[in-house]
């Protein structure tokens, strides 16, 4: 039993990755999730890719110690059951139980950004440390939480909803979650689009409209350029992240803080501008010290995730 | 040893229990704290304290197993060190190699909301529990949190300074951090009392005139009478504190926030009020099931607090 596999069920791809029992990765596979024909097909879509792997690798399935999933909450970690993500057909679906018949081996779930945060934690930018907050900041915000070096889950294992705290209650900032002012609403990709969508429809002067889709990476780039408009829209929304980040910290009081996902790709503009909210509006004692750092996993991250995660747990 | 001795070391008195080692309290003794005088008359004064109960209750340093020792942060409880609060002379001062020398007695410090918090979840609301934020609610706000059945402190040993999360970043409300719209500077007792104040000032029409010095106390009162004005200072401050239980809640997925501190004691609306707020912002997988609960260990709860935490730590 030489062999973890790791797989990361998103709403628009499946990821399954083979890995020794270090982690290190030895293939990746990737499929389309093609959400909209239902649990019975996406399951066996899993099941089918793990089988690929395997097969592809000339590996048997007594050669696997354990199954990692990383996959959208809110789901039950300890019952392994799905619970009703917003971009996924499973509701209340044991995802756990068939594809430990199937393998015979266990199969641990937990949430995406649990498992990314365990990734980062234990072969990423929070490698050695005991507090680590992860964070991701892609078309939603989650998170999760490595305390006293171990990981922190809460009472229906879906805590780390940061991107579903209020940072602004007289914000007129929808969030998916039906609220206004979430993190989520104000600093996401999809509120950055959202805005300069919002923006190039008011007729505005700004260079993105020459865009005919907009997300995060076109306003990044044109307020790089000095775009005023796109440098107001992003600005707002690291703002907004700074003070996100605040608030972990002067609640969390972290060794690191690591910021993933799309958004955090933008690059150093994203961690300077966080950096400057957090040591104007933190609390020196425990800013002065905490580290606010980019997620090191890059693109795999999720899947490397849900190797990890097993790798903790077997 | 059958005795277990707690003090807490407050802004205007310090107080000292003696209990057993089930944290039944035998004898409770308080003095003026006169933080003017200076860290060594202060600290003379604690020792003095804690030799009078002993003296009082024939008992020798021999029969006390540890001593806990709550203190306002921040803080660096593994150092034993206090290292500048507001209303406290002492400025990086180890507090603790004293009484331990002068004792021969194992001495541990913690922050004050967490002995608070660790004394909930021994002997009071948060009993049975595994995943506890605590919060006092009153001239500030602090917190402390119990996460997979251990006590949660942070790298510096300062987290859950929830007092000092920003929920609303346009308020004009200055915090004692410096900051503007923390939660403290929103909902605690000293927000609610300045907000009173300025009502008279302004010349309004409210039935808070009458008073000579005003706190929440009256504010909660005359509300309750139904006075407009003290109603809506009322219930944006616990509009507020809502906001700041649900970013909690909706952060650590807990089993139960325990609400103490002077304001709580206002009873039942602010648990009413802070409910509603949660229902309506928080996410039903992790609000639903998570109880929200006035503390349980009443006035005494800071002393009790520095008890349990000896009794955790020996």
């Amino acid at each position: 039993m030489r062999y973890i596999i790791g797989v990361d069920v998103g709403g628009t791809k499946i990821s399954c990755a083979l890995s020794d029992l270090s982690g290190n990765i030895i293939e990746t596979q990737v499929v389309e999730t093609n959400a909209s024909e239902g649990e019975s097909a996406v399951l066996s879509r899993i099941i089918r890719l793990i089988d690929k792997v395997m097969i592809d690798r000339d590996i048997t399935k007594e050669d696997v110690k354990a199954i990692g999933i990383g996959a959208p909450g809110p789901l039950d970690a300890r019952l392994g059951i799905i619970i009703e993500p917003a971009n996924l057909p499973f509701t209340n679906f044991d995802l756990v139980t068939p594809i430990k018949e199937k393998f015979n081996i266990p199969v641990y779930l937990d949430n995406d950004a649990n498992a990314a945060a365990i990734g980062e934690f234990m072969f990423g930018a929070g490698a050695g440390t005991e507090n680590m907050i992860y964070i991701t900041v892609s078309t939603g915000i989650g998170g999760g939480a490595i305390l006293n070096g171990q990981v922190y889950r809460g009472r229906t294992t879906n805590a780390l909803e940061v991107g579903h705290t209020t940072v602004d209650p007289f914000s007129s900032a929808r969030c998916n979650c039906g609220n206004l002012g979430c993190l989520e609403a104000l600093s996401s990709g999809t509120a950055i689009a959202r805005r300069a969508k919002d923006a190039v429809l008011s007729n505005i002067d700004t260079s993105l409209k020459k865009y005919k889709t907009l997300t995060s990476y076109e306003v990044f780039k044109e307020a790089e350029k000095g775009d005023k408009v796109a440098i107001s829209i992003r600005d707002n929304a690291l703002r907004y992240l700074g003070i996100g980040v605040t608030n972990i910290i002067n609640t969390f009081d972290p060794d690191i803080v690591v910021i993933g996902g799309g958004v955090s790709k933008a690059g150093e503009v994203v961690f300077e501008k966080v950096r400057e909210v957090v040591n104007e509006r933190g609390l020196k004692t425990m800013t002065s010290g905490c580290k606010i750092v980019p997620a090191q996993l890059g693109t795999d991250a999720w899947v490397i995730g849900a190797v990890a995660l097993a790798i903790l747990l077997i």
